[in-house]
């Protein structure tokens, strides 16, 4: 782990895709190993805390993911929204995208999944639940969360904490056609 | 239709969610109708446009949308937070939330669902797809888009159009407690 990310609860660990961040999806199977865009996420569950992702089934990280059973999510911060498009643009089928885009990636100590730090706010690491009629008909995959990590300096004590001084590390949301969302200025809605 | 409010092709819906705002769920059954708060939901296809949402099982809209197979997903703007908020805090079992929050509402001309123009960026009209299992393991609501409308202001053009003068409408994405990041400023990554 890099200086600046601590574990997540796994209470807590939900929250971390709450607000519709696009994540990379990181995988590794028989020596290879990818990395993808991923607009279309979303927690299904706070305790366990479970996910649910879209990966096209022609993709090769659908075919890692099936191969190894596992994922993992990591939050690009708006420091990374080129990085976040390009990954997302081209298939790591041929090439090791890492090495292409010179992405350091540290390997998960639970699942053994590549988790990148550097530029992300946060990481989950996802152990897949088989579910082959939604994956087949809607490319939907469900995984548990078995591990949680943030960098402290946006997400601490369980909750964001987005600020004018941690730009770089707010989330992106992909609005389409490589324009992302910075997440930035929170509203505090009144207590009803 | 509000004056502002335009047909949003079905081909760009999916774009509506793409980027994970928080949504108000509406339905109606049985001459009931009901309105909640839901951070989780997300594309799972472009095209034909179909949608996943978490519905809990417990929730009073979940019995509406299983007695009706309907649903709509309206798209609340950052004038709406306060509202939002009220709405995902409070069960409409009892009485109606529309009439409690003075919330105006149109009927779905496919579906018949209510829907939310004022202060939304959008809507979408969502036909269930019974799916019990991931509705019971999961709580997870798979449905097709049926119709959408945006308001032109933010949306035109099967595109999101983020400005300084349009922020009451900006997208709001829950972090939890009442907490919203307003998706704001645009980051435009670089072409890969």
């Amino acid at each position: 782990m890099n200086e600046h990310f601590r574990p997540v609860a796994l209470e807590h660990a939900s929250r971390l895709i709450n607000h519709g961040p696009t994540v990379l999806v990181t995988s590794a199977a028989g020596g290879r190993r990818n990395v993808m865009a991923a607009a279309w996420s979303m927690p299904v569950e706070f305790t366990p805390p479970r996910i649910a992702v879209v990966i096209d089934k022609n993709t090769w990280t659908r075919e890692l993911v099936m191969a190894s059973g596992a994922f993992g999510l990591c939050i690009p911060g708006a420091g990374l929204a080129d990085l976040t498009y390009a990954v997302g643009s081209a298939s790591g089928r041929d090439d090791d995208k890492f090495m292409r885009h010179g992405i350091v990636a540290t390997v998960g100590a639970v699942l053994g999944v590549p988790l990148i730090e550097a530029g992300c706010a946060a990481w989950l690491e996802c152990r897949l639940i088989r579910e082959p009629h939604a994956e087949e008909a809607y490319d939907t995959c469900f995984a548990e969360v078995v591990a949680a990590a943030a960098d402290e300096r946006i997400f601490a004590q369980g909750h964001w904490s987005v600020r004018e001084d941690n730009q770089p590390l707010h989330t992106i949301h992909h609005l389409g056609g490589g324009n992302f969302a910075r997440a930035g200025s929170v509203i505090r809605a009144k207590s009803p």
